[in-house]
């Protein structure tokens, strides 16, 4: 494609609303820009990119065994009542009226869409199990867009959907699916850790997320520094296991502690380090008041707190609650002389302690020499903290160390949860009605797109794994009023494009600065620059990312072109 | 593919609300599903096909040198606005506020998009001309959804915009795309005209819709019997040229017609032709109320009215307006005796009548004998009519025929109109500001879908041309539970694969006569069944077009396969 007849509109400086490199560079390289809030336009080289994207991922699906369908946008919002999620949708759901008065969602994603298809459609056993998937626009109306194509409003994503009979043959098509996901992101260039997940509210078991390793991802991830474990923050087990000191049990006392209200304080003020205080935190679990007690330097992982329980909602109580029921603001909360009705649950960490302090349950005060079951009873001890950078990795192999990473693709398997909410069902080999078992398998693709280039950058710009590059060649003619320049340029260009190698021709009248620059930024991985050697029949060859370059014969460029695709492919 | 992997609900019986061949076919053949009026998903045959159109659409338009973009669905109202179209589009427009109460349209069209961003981003006549296309679902909330895919409220669509400096350059635009246009159609396989096309409102010159020939269509084109003119019937200039009868002219006389309102009631009643009366009909032009007559057996064309007043409403007038003007009803009007302040303005063909019959103004009555100029006077003679089968061709060559014909594409010269309302301006050479003229180019590819079914088809179902069907081959293993049957199919479903054909493989556990039912209903374009002479290595062979037959050995089937797909494309 000649430049001259193509949409780059670069720029010099970065946007100001961006303030992640990838949204900053696919603004400035002209790939992108936004039309409102959230809301993104792909010009002809970000589209391209996409096309790309969305092709790994098309191959990779297919290859997996599922097949590609589309459904719309529009959805009524009927099917979404029989799922419940109407209402627990929230706001980013976006809902419409058509001209009748009927109320539509916009499709933030189709899981109920494709069981009412499925429900109508398939009745027999036969038929499982089956997958399939689409790749489509989507719709959600965040709060806050930001991040450019990290959070927006409207988004391209592949969605998948698998039915079974059985939970193996979920287990089976999950596998598939989680390695086509491998596939599809070592394709794009990506470095990403498979990590589990939490599920949520819906039911499931086991799910991943996919997480590109990036300083600005808004998820942290533990991972191990030595086997491929990896999940999110929440989800990891402590496996540390903790020695109890030999140290001789001193007497309960109790002291002043005017002031002093955080961990840190306290620990300040009596003179001990962190590890040698108790923490005391008030969760509401469902409509029960629970005391969490943590070593002082730990802190309460809430999903671990909900899965003890299994309870649908845990948040820390309010002062006001915690005060009507312990006397005591949150600064001097402690297990020490709790109200029966209250359950006290305690981290693994803290049985091992000997001679800690802890809040007295009076405004202002602290015990010191408190040793849990001789000062006080909990109810349990379990895993109840969030993982640390150090800590063994609950695989057994290796420390944990902490990465923050963008979520590109999610696995999850559903089992009933919608099935049986909508009432899908099939007949079993015996006849009897079952309702499918479920998974369901996104990516986003723009997001992907995005996560690429918060990877592949430097201070010039862009640089795109070659698999997913807008063009895998830009040639320059760098004065294009120099016949011989031009000439040879156009002569390259023609023999590139019959050789069927993707080539953007930057042809433009513009000073070889400018051409070099919007060159470094918009990321081509291979630069044929025509020069002050074309007389010669000599262009300079350079690859983008790691910036060698070399001068080359015209009869020889093909040969360098292919070479080095075939070498990244 | 494995046709049990795969959703391919086919049905014995028209779903209820299918009204035409294409509707009951696409579903009946497992193609797609609605899931609300209006709105239908496309199950993996039908995006199979659906990504197959695309992607010829996407070649030709690439060739044509437009290059692809993508533009959200969600549009901001502002710039809605600034065209006036959020005003004029009407109940179609899809409208929707998001969660800070700021309305958006979803796509319908994108002309305010593009333009707002070629506003911002175009900034020199260097970069010009420039074509952009993006292909994207699209939403219209048709009061009447009907037809399936031909009248849908979600459907896919190609849109294309060209900037200029020049009405030259839109016009080379012009003609590249409308070149890609008939090679796309042609590619699909269908059986199209390109159609002289009313502008509309849009300010615009030259406009052509391609249609696709079908009595299913709702719009009526006139073309010729042996040129390739053709245009929508309300476009079509009438040159016929009319003798004028050299009878003597009679007295006028004015006649009883009790109850005789219609053309026909009269003629008969006072027993002539059609063609020996004068119809009077009063229109509402903007503000000004207009006689317009014509021959008896002749139709007013309003669209040829609007152009001779320049106007930009055009009308019926009401009973009650007519009547207090010409103090008769519509049954009884005519030319003679009319108040000065009304327009009388006639058909060619009236110019040319002697002693004919009208209305008398008055109710019951009507004049015989009357003769133009001599009995009354118009303000002008003009093309006022339809043209009519039998009728020259305008452009000289043949008579016209009338077709129906399903509108699939368009192609506009907007002109300035957008870039004036929306003040889209670039810098000519001289550093003057001036405004884009523009171009927009569309097809309908989910329309075009339909468009293809109803041409090709018979009683047994789909006939699909080889370019756009979802699959080469369909292989059937007739019997899987004879082992010589299933393995020699294997052995052929691998082979192809291997060979890169694409091959939909029945291998389901169904009877023979469901499989064939099946696979015609589908109607992928080659059949090879697996069937009693596999033990000799022997398969069948059909095309299910012609419904030739032959039996081919298993060394032969690739070649066979392969001449077919050779020389189809």
């Amino acid at each position: 494609m000649r430049q001259s007849n193509l949409l780059i509109p670069t720029l010099k400086e970065n946007p100001n609303d961006a303030e992640i490199k990838s949204h900053q560079l696919l603004v400035r390289a002209g790939f992108m820009r936004q039309i409102a809030s959230g809301l993104y336009s792909f010009l002809p080289l970000g589209n391209r990119v996409l096309r790309k994207v969305e092709q790994i991922v098309r191959e990779e699906m297919d290859e997996a065994g599922a097949s590609e369908m589309l459904m719309p946008a529009l959805q009524p919002s009927e099917l979404w009542k029989e799922s419940g999620r109407w209402e627990t949708f929230g706001p980013e759901l976006m809902r419409i009226n058509d001209r009748h008065e009927r109320e539509f969602a916009l499709g933030a994603t189709h899981e109920e869409v494709i069981t009412s298809i499925i429900r109508d459609e398939l009745k027999s056993y036969k038929k499982l199990p089956l997958t399939v998937y689409q790749i489509q626009s989507k719709f959600r109306d965040e709060k806050r867009p930001r991040f450019g194509l990290l959070r927006g409003r409207e988004f391209l994503m592949k969605d998948a959907y698998s039915f079974h009979e059985s939970f193996e043959s979920l287990d089976e098509t999950y596998e598939k699916l989680f390695n086509a996901y491998k596939n599809i992101f070592s394709r794009c260039g990506l470095d990403f850790r498979a990590v589990i997940a939490d599920s949520g509210a819906m039911g499931g078991k086991d799910t991943h997320e996919f997480m590109v390793l990036s300083e600005v991802g808004e998820d942290v991830i533990a991972y191990s520094d030595t086997s491929d474990y990896a999940a999110n923050i929440e989800m990891a087990p402590v496996i540390t296991t903790y020695e109890t000191s030999d140290e001789k049990l001193k007497e309960l006392q109790k002291v002043e502690t005017p002031n002093q209200k955080t961990m840190e304080e306290v620990a300040d003020y009596l003179g001990h380090s962190l590890d040698q205080g108790i923490k005391a935190l008030m969760f509401k679990v469902d409509e029960q008041l629970v005391l969490v007690i943590t070593r002082g330097d730990h802190e309460v992982n809430d999903v671990k707190l909900k899965n003890l329980y299994d309870a649908s909602f845990v948040d820390l109580a309010s002062e006001e609650e915690t005060r009507q029921a312990m006397n005591a603001g949150f600064g001097s909360l402690g297990p020490v002389g709790v109200p029966e009705d209250i359950d006290i649950v305690a981290d693994h960490a803290v049985q091992s302690l000997v001679n800690v302090s802890c809040g007295a349950n009076e405004d202002g005060y602290h015990y010191m020499n408190v040793t849990p079951d001789r000062d006080f009873k909990v109810s349990q001890y379990a895993d109840l903290r969030f993982i640390q950078e150090g800590d063994p990795s609950p695989d057994g192999n290796g420390k944990i160390k902490f990465a923050r990473g963008i979520e590109v693709g999610h696995v999850f398997k559903l089992g009933r949860y919608y099935s049986e909410k909508m009432n899908a069902t099939y007949l079993d080999q015996n006849g009897k009605a079952n309702s499918f078992i479920m998974g369901c398998y996104g990516i986003g693709v723009s997001r992907t797109l995005a996560a690429i280039v918060e990877q592949h950058h430097d201070d010039n710009g862009i640089t795109w794994p070659a698999q997913v590059a807008p063009y895998h060649v830009h040639l320059l003619a760098l004065n294009v009023k120099k016949n011989e320049q031009l000439e040879l340029a156009e002569e390259i260009y023609e023999s590139l494009k019959k050789a069927g190698i993707e080539v953007l021709f930057d042809d433009r009248q513009e000073r070889a600065g400018v051409k070099f620059a919007d060159s470094d930024l918009m990321g081509i991985p291979l630069r044929i620059t025509v020069g002050k050697r074309a007389a010669e029949g000599y262009v300079e060859v350079k690859y983008r990312d790691s910036g060698e370059q070399e001068d080359v014969q015209q009869t020889e460029i093909i040969n360098t072109v292919r070479s080095f695709i075939s070498e990244v492919k």
